[in-house]
């Protein structure tokens, strides 16, 4: 038989956390294996009405084929919302709607990616961005990070001696899976060497909205006096994942590529769901949405660390998130995190172990929980099963 | 600056008949261009019912994460359909959901290309499947058709002499651009070649529910004794396209690798979406809206090909064809269908030139007609223009 895949395929892998997340649906596990937002919270009543509301006053369209940049009124939305909340300084034609946001992060490295070019990200990253620009078959360098984002010496370094750099990836805000944000101090001199080596941006926003205390920071975008950065952001995490939404909000030069990849890759994004994200904006107070989910997953943040805190063994580590659906833990050196997952998995308690994030890989004694998904003394009762198993190992 | 893309996107043009599309927006524009289903058929009461009770039903799950697969009942609901209609027999298990069928298409290139390996395609063939195969960078082999499919004979010569072919990408129903249907004969002859030589093939059915009179036939797919034909369909056609809903029907051994391209590529399909469709074919009588559909575009492909036989001077050839949204026509061999379109935008008629459905290019006198998309006297009017300006050519 003379199938033969492409070259690619190789390097995609059934994802590990997959395999774990289908464990944990069994609904006795506690899992902090996920990175859901919580269902309860989803505006349903209000989207009821906002689905009668689109297929009545424009069924029509809203059912038909429509343009690849997406929907003009919540393509405005965005750039308003955008330029107020973290200082950018956007236009609605430099914003395509995406898929969500990892469709973005896709079409970034189909517009982006020679085989064997280089990514840089921060070390750990998010799982999905490393999946989807492997696709392309890229290398990656990992940039050492500490509690205030990327270090820049590190990052640096890298410039100096790496040729063939196409982008750097980051998630400034309440990242994933560490849950820390970048400092302003380091934001500002991030930018500066972006600017001194112009290198390309992707700055990964998906969380920045979910703040619980603290000021809201200005994003790497509202710095880029080149034109460098490409922000990518979702509704999946403000309003609810299901209707697959997300945006990237570039220069023009960058832009007009996206829509190009977009268009041969799934011509364009859901008509309805667009109108419906946009009639919502206009109906409800967006703002008040978010602030409650921020309250509630602030709750839930207090109790996974507060119970951190309470149980877990001295020599292990955690991260305090200021927003976002995750915190990191970093066991010591020796222990390795995927064989207490199958320790934690005989009690019932579900996480995923580190090494997934780290694209070169191995890694072993980190893990990330996830606390959006479930109430606080759920969340309680987990880490009190988690500690006994670390401090059993 | 450093900003470099990948070489991919030196082969990604804005494609010719968007920038046709845009002009043809005013109203007074008779556009055969597009390729729009007919708005005023799309069930926007139902949808509004259907939408109504998932969100009340299933709010929750509706609006979250979901797999990447796709929702369980719709894709049961695709097997009992498929299997009915076109003779297959597939199960739901190797039924993925995609983004529509843009993207089963876009997967498809993902998963077999290589730089300069080869696609085979129908001459002339779907121009968005060209789009989405080109940034993989491939090369095009264009077999020749006729009125009955793909000329056997000129596969076999092409199959016997090229090494490295990857796939072979077919439209064997009311064909995009053409509006041909393969015969039953010439089906058989290809599933024979394909079996010999175990080349996977692409089998686009996004048109075959859409058939005016006559027996549907049997799928290739039918036929497919040895696992080697992709089936890729959508709703876009039968029900609307603004859901953005397709599948693709395949082998394990395929169908386990797209969903791994998928799930890097956006993760999964509008939950709230699939839901809705899969609702709707279980209220409503799915097939009498179909029937609805085709007797609408029957009545407007007899007013295309009455005012075509009336109007059209004898040198110039045209498709009669059994479904679908388009018929072919082609002008004497020396006439440029761009020098009349140009033409006929001074009186306010459009269509599409056909080179852009020749993947190598160069085939200048031919045109492709959309009639779904207005009523039979418009159909009249723009077509009378049409002919007026090819005499005056």
């Amino acid at each position: 038989m003379t199938v033969v895949f492409a070259d690619r395929m190789e390097f995609l892998r059934a994802s590990e956390i997959r395999e774990i997340l289908k464990i944990t649906q069994r609904p006795e596990v506690i899992s902090f294996a996920g990175g859901l937002p919580a269902p309860e919270l989803f505006p349903v009543e209000e989207m009821k009405c906002v689905a009668l509301k689109v297929l009545e006053e424009s069924g029509k369209q809203a059912l038909q084929y429509s343009t690849t940049e997406g929907f003009e009124p919540l393509r405005k939305q965005i750039e308003v919302r955008l330029n107020k909340k973290f200082k950018v300084d956007v236009k609605y034609t430099n914003i395509l709607i995406t898929s969500g946001s990892q469709q973005a992060l896709d079409l970034t490295g189909k517009l982006f990616l020679n085989p064997q070019d280089i990514v840089l990200c921060e070390s750990p990253t998010y799982l999905a961005a490393i999946s989807a620009f492997k696709a392309y078959k890229p290398n990656f360098i990992e940039v050492p990070t500490d509690d205030d984002g990327m270090i820049i010496g590190e990052l640096e370094k890298i410039l100096q001696t790496t040729v063939n750099i196409k982008f750097i990836y980051i998630i400034p805000d309440f990242q994933n899976p560490t849950g820390r944000t970048w400092s302003l101090d380091r934001r500002r001199q991030f930018i500066e060497v972006i600017n001194q080596y112009e290198i390309p941006v992707i700055e990964d926003n998906a969380y920045g909205e979910l703040r619980f205390e603290g000021e809201v920071l200005p994003a790497i975008k509202s710095f880029d006096s080149k034109g460098l950065v490409i922000f990518v952001s979702t509704f999946s995490k403000t309003f609810c994942p299901g209707l697959r939404i997300g945006w990237i909000a570039a220069d023009t030069q960058f832009i007009e590529k996206y829509v190009l990849l977009k268009q041969a890759a799934d011509l364009h994004t859901s008509s309805i769901s667009q109108r419906e994200i946009s009639r919502y904006i206009e109906l409800y107070d967006f703002e008040a949405h978010i602030k409650m989910l921020a309250e509630v997953y602030k709750g839930r943040r207090d109790a996974v660390v507060t119970a951190m805190q309470k149980f877990f063994p001295q020599n292990v580590r955690f991260t305090y998130p200021q927003g976002g659906l995750f915190t990191w833990v970093e066991l010591p050196r020796h222990v390795s995190a995927k064989a207490l997952l199958e320790r934690c998995l005989k009690q019932n308690v579900a996480f995923v172990p580190g090494d997934s994030f780290f694209p070169n890989g191995r890694i072993e004694n980190t893990f990330r929980l996830n606390y959006s998904n479930m109430p606080e003394e759920r969340i309680y009762e987990g880490i009190r099963r988690l500690s006994k198993e670390i401090e059993n190992y």
